[in-house]
This record gives structure tokens, sequence and C-alpha cells, in this order.
């Protein structure tokens, strides 16, 4: 592989997340070929002196995080309207408003949460939202890896209008990104409560004929399993089971209200979930019994969901909540150990999106999708274990480069694909709009 | 003030906490003469143009944060020992080494707590530990304003040995720090379950004495309340009512484990509560009912505890784990919003503090303990509402300049008092005589 080296990760430390303990050792080296990790070693600059260098003295080489479960776009909604009730908020704030979205807002606002995204630390989402072909021109620009979606509901959407539609944008969509490198097309049904049980089954057939994910919000609210107890007389896990749904493409979102029985079929489905605490506390809906589900052999990622009830989309602040929100939901200060919550944000996330043989882990032969933190600083020394400290004390603001499917995406901070003050620039006048829709 | 105004802070909004609203309008700015803010308005860098200027154009100011409750050196111990139970983590790796604790250790290891508390915009911090000598040198060196207590307990202490010789240590801080302009003494007893009935009694004379405040941890988990019960035939909070020690100049740290009654009695006495989300997740310990205390009334700061429980002293990070911890506590999104959380760690930190009359807000004649975000970021764009951003949104990494009493502590994320590199340097030092030390 010699030849093709061309970019060589530099630093102190090593947390690879292939099986093997974190490293500890000056000139610890990552290096790529093209869109792929070619070699681990020491001091990998020399043996490759024409690639590009990324390096930190006190740095801290990981896989780039994966964010299950996003809405990039709704960063144009971000602070809009906060602590209401769940349904004022919906019904007065937020679908008044993404009625009258457009291309355009949708675009930008996807860029922003991009800039967002890589400045700390992600360098794939699975994200499910409306315009989708904006979301996947944002992402192909960022250069982010994506899983995308296009929302389906039983009423007509903003991007599409009629659900007959709905299929036709997404068929050109699967048709568009057939063999791109970064974006997965996903089939995204909203919910039990937006989708008629002929809407979910129409869906998961496409998700079965184009062996895609189907990715839904589920059991996230008490409301929303009381609305199908009374719908449906079950809960919301047993309407797809009994809809003949649950299979191993199935990424849920939430999981919250959720039984250990429930919990056991999802395992046995081979169904992933997507945890997205912070979402889940600012909306009240409950804490999500994440420890239960790895006892049960669930692969769970870890989401942000969108900036509008979260309110951001920072993956090391998102570790840090679910693992102390699960010691405080089981009173177990041995709940949700660091190690587990960042296997859960790389590879439980790469498995969710059956792309673990792909990204996830650093080893040689998989997508290179890595990150740098500057370990030199305050609230990072000294280091006695560093996933303690990437799940507990890191920031998002500690990651200084950032490499996505080979690609040097941030370095220094500084992003290389997006303009970062044009975007925020541009998304000013898009907040202006957002106002005066209301 | 003309003549004395000798800095000038200017940026886009202001978030006074005077009771007024937010402000946005360019140039808006903050005059400092000395150690006091002494006009608002706009563009006074043209008003006062001999006067230093800091100055960001989308920059956002706002008073320091508040530590309500902190323990500035456990920062040697972060990272150490995670995920444990609590009383194998603090008997096998907390107690142990701290019994080994020396005056550098404490001094560097604060000092170090204090770099990230800058720039992480804390300007203000209420700390408990040992060696206060030390903690106080490291404050003073940094030109931290702190409130410093030296614990007492019924066993010996690695700074003063016997607990007589407590008693005359802290005597000693008082004489030393009577008139200083950012040290303040406090008395601290650690807790019920460490000290005796009769020591609680002749730290609360010390304190009733030196009018000083008295801070103890109270009510944090729920071992401590079974403990009391056992020991004492009532709650925590009633054994203190019991010994006559609850009144106005008393600061529970936590108060997790809290009735309604209680905390009426507690609202009865004036007893000021510090609020640690962070930390009582992350311990297990449960999730103290904060908008129930508001509700009564009660003056609520938020806290970090020490860095060994959090694992960090970042406030912005304390106040969105505070708004978000409470509404899934309550299941209620509107319990505890995003200008109660801000209040909490601005005005009710300085209420907390008996100091609401000098710090916890920006007013002319009020000291200057100022900060400045720059809002010209990603994750802050579009701001529809500033205070929703300060609480959800924000990150410590935003605060850009920080000025306490006056003083410029950070400017463009420079530490002007402190040299960071070199007490980084310095604590990778003591974090392997710490790990030896077992």
């Amino acid at each position: 592989m010699n030849q093709h080296v061309n970019l060589v990760l530099t630093g102190r430390w090593l947390v690879s997340m292939d099986g093997n303990e974190p490293l500890e050792e000056e000139g610890i080296s990552v290096a790529v070929a093209g869109d792929r990790i070619a070699e681990i070693g020491l001091n990998l600059a020399c043996k490759y002196p024409q690639a590009e260098l990324l390096t930190c003295p006190q740095g801290l080489i990981m896989p780039g995080l994966i964010n299950s479960h996003s809405h990039a776009a709704m960063s144009c909604f971000r602070g809009l309207a906060d602590d209401l009730p769940l349904m004022d908020w919906l019904t007065q704030h937020i679908f008044p408003r993404e009625a009258q979205l457009t291309k355009e807002i949708v675009y930008q606002s996807t860029l922003l949460s991009l800039c967002e995204m890589i400045k700390s630390g992600t360098t794939c989402c699975n994200d499910m939202y409306l315009f989708t072909q904006e979301v996947a021109r944002a992402a192909t620009d960022a250069g982010m890896r994506a899983w995308i979606g296009e929302g389906f509901f039983d009423f007509p959407s903003p991007c599409y209008g009629e659900l007959e539609n709905g299929f036709a944008y997404v068929e050109e969509l699967f048709k568009a990104y057939k063999a791109n490198d970064l974006i997965t097309i996903t089939v995204t049904p909203h919910s039990v409560y937006t989708c008629s049980p002929p809407l979910l089954q129409r869906a998961a057939a496409l998700a079965e004929e184009k062996q895609a994910l189907l990715h839904i919000h589920l059991a996230e609210t008490m409301s929303e399993v009381s609305g199908c107890m009374e719908q449906y007389g079950c809960s919301p896990v047993q309407h797809l089971e009994q809809l003949g749904l649950l299979n191993e493409r199935v990424v849920i979102a939430h999981g919250v209200q959720i039984s250990e029985e429930e919990i056991a079929l999802l395992a046995k489905r081979k169904v992933k979930v997507a945890h997205c605490p912070e979402s889940n506390m600012k909306l009240a809906s409950g804490m999500a019994p994440v420890q239960a589900m790895f006892n049960q052999g669930l692969t769970v990622g870890i989401g942000t969901d969108g900036s509008a009830s979260n309110n951001d989309v920072d993956m090391f602040s998102e570790m840090s909540t679910a693992a102390k929100l699960q010691k405080v939901r089981d009173l177990d200060p041995t709940a949700l150990k660091a190690d587990a919550v960042l296997q859960a944000a790389t590879m439980g996330g790469a498995a969710l999106l059956r792309a673990d043989a792909e990204i996830g882990s650093i080893k040689a032969g998989k997508k290179a999708d890595l990150i740098m933190l500057n370990m030199n600083q305050p609230h990072l020394t000294p280091c006695y274990q560093p996933i303690s400290h990437l799940v507990y004390a890191a920031k998002g603001s500690d990651v200084v480069h950032s490499v996505i499917n080979g690609q040097v995406v941030m370095r220094d901070r500084q992003l290389t694909t997006l303009d970062e003050l044009t975007i925020i620039e541009e998304m000013r006048k898009i907040g202006e709009i957002v106002l005066r829709m209301h």
C-alpha cells in the first residue's frame, strides 16, 4: 500500500474501538490511502513523507462519532420555542413552520448542522427529514457520510405534496444515490401515530425491495403508547410486530416507553435502537431503558435528534448525558459505563446502519472516518483513562482535525469543505424568514 | 465617573440579569471603572477612548457564572475511577488518596480547575475542600472570586490533623482574608454523616460569630437519609433543624432526597440550595426537586461539584443538564425553564452567597464580573432568544473574554493571570504521583 498513502494522522493516544485497549505512545499514527485506513503504527509520517500530515503532540485519534438519529435541517428552529408543552410546541410552533419550509431553507439549515457536526466530531449521521434531495446535496457539499430518508406520513408533505408523489420522490433518490460513496438512502415512515398501517406496510415493502434501512420514531412518549393502545389495542412495538415489520433493517429512534418483554422482542428481531437522551429529557418524554437493552444484546446507537429539541447536534455532550442519565434512571452508578457509551456512539452506530464492516472503528482496510482531539487542555489533564475523558470530560470543541472517507473536512478547527462564515450569514437571513412565518 | 473608566466591553447582545429583557443592538457596551461596572450604553469605546477594549462583533455580554458548589482541587482525581458503586469509589479510590494529599497537589489541582472555570465562563465559585490556604492562594493567583471553606469532620484531616487544629486553621483563614476583595472564608462541616452533633454545633457557632456562610453537603443520597434516620431518628434536614442550625447563612449542597415539607422548612429558614445535577446523575444519587424548590421560593444556585464526579467544572453544561433533568424528572417540559436556570446560575448563586447586592447581574455600581461569548458560530445561529441559547446551546468554549473584579482574566480565550500550559505540564506530573498513591 506504500505508494497510495496520502494522509497521515499522528498524535499521542489511539482509541481504535476495534476491540483493543486504548494506546498511549508518542508518534502513534494512522495512515490513510484514498478513502481507507491503510496502516496503524508509530511515526508513519517518516515512512510516508509525501503524505499530508495532520498532527497534534497531545492528540487523541479515534473513529468519528456516528449520530444515529438526526434532523439536521431543524437547526432553523433551534431556540425558537422552548420549555413548552409538547403539543403546543409541535402544533403552534413547529408544524405550521414546517409546512412552509422550502428547498433553500432545508439546504442551508442542513449545511449549518453539518458545520456543527464536523466541528464536534461527528463523521456520519442517520438523518430523517423533508426535502431529502437538499439534505443529500448539503451532505455531498460537506463531505459528510450520511444515511438519509424522506419522511412519509398520512398527510401531504411540503416537499412532495401527496403521498403518491412521495414514493416517486424516494424512488428517484434511490436511483440518484445508488452507488454513492457517502450517501445512502433509507425509508423513513415518520411514526405509528402519523402513518396508517397500509402506509407502514408499503414503506416496509419498499425497504425490503431496496434492502434499505427502515428508520422510524417509536415508543418515544407515553401519549404515543396510549394513543396506539386506543387505536390499535396494542403498544407501538407490538403494532409493528403484528404488521410483520420488525427485522434487522429496522432502526427505531427513542424507544423510551418500552417494556422488558418488548426489549426481548426487539432483540429477537434484531431491531436497532437510536437512543436520544437529551431530546427525551428536554421534551420530558422519559428515560429509555438503555442498560436493559444492552443486557438483552440489542444494538444501540446514540443520536442527538433535531436541534429544536436538544438544542445541539454535539455527540460528545450526548455521550456524557447518556451515561449519566442511565445511572440516575437505574439508581446505579455502574449502569451504562463509559466504554459502553463510546461503543454505542461508534461501533454501535455503525452496526445500527449495518455498516460496521466499513466504519465505526480504526482498522486497516476500513473507511477512513477519523477525528483527532487536542488533549493538551486543563479539563483533560491528567489523562488516567482516555475513554473516561472522551465520555465525561471532552467537549466537541476539543476536536481539532476531522477526516471523512479519507477527505480532510476540518484541519486545526477550520472547515475545509464548507465556508462556515458564509453559511452563518445565510442562516441569519433564514432565521428572519422563519420568524416571519408564523 | 468619566475619568475612571479603564475597560470597555462591546458586543451585540446584553443579557444583564438585572430584571430587564435581553438587548440586541450593535455596539452595546459595558464600561468598567476599577473593580466596578460604571455604565451601560452604546459604543462606549468612543466615549472612553483611553480605556482597554474587549470586543466581539457578534458578542454577548453577560454576568459571569457562579459555581455554587465546587471542590476545585478534585481535578487531580478526574477520570481516575468512574462507573463504580459509590462506596467502592469513595473508600477504595478517593479517600485513601485524599489522605495523602499535599499542599502542592491541592494548589496545582485548584489552579487547573480555575483555568477550566475561567475558560468556561465562571467568575466566582463556592469551594469546599482541604488545604484552604492553598485554594485561596490559587484563587488569588487566578484573580478568581471565591468563597472557600476548610472541611471539618470527626476524623483527622490531611491538612490540619486533629479537629482542634482545624478550628485554629480556620481562625487564621478568617484573619488572613478579613478584608480581601476576592476571597471570603466560609465554615464547612462536611456532612451529617461525617460530623457529630457537637461538631456541627461548634461549626455553626463559628459561622454565627464570623457571620459567615455555613456550607454543608445535605440530603445527597438515600443512604445518607437512611443512615441519619437510623442514627438520629430523623432525616438530615430535620436533624439540622433539631440542632437549631438552619438559618439564612446556611448553604446546602445537593438537597436531592428531600420532601415537600422539608422544602417548606428550608424556605421558612431561608436556607439556600446548591443544585449539582451532573454529579447527582453520575453518582446515581437521584434528581433534586428543583422546580418544587422554586415554587416554594427557595434560593437555588447551580454547582458542578468536584470534577471527580462530574467530570468537569463547566457551568454551561451544568445549566443545560439542570433544565433538561428537571423536565424529565417531573415529566413536564415546562419545568425549570431556561430563564430560571440562568437566574440560578447568576443572581441565584449571588443570593446564595448573600452577595447579590455586589455580583450576579450587570448594573452600574456592581462589581465587574463579566463574560463575553462569541455568538458567530453554527450552533448559535440564528439567535431567536439569547437566553435559550445560553442554557441549551452555548458551550463553555464559546466564552472569549472574561473579567473578574474589573480585571481581565481571559482575552480572546487566552488566560492573562495564569500560565495555562505550565499548569497543564505540572498537572501531568501530579497525575503520576496520584496514580502511584494507591
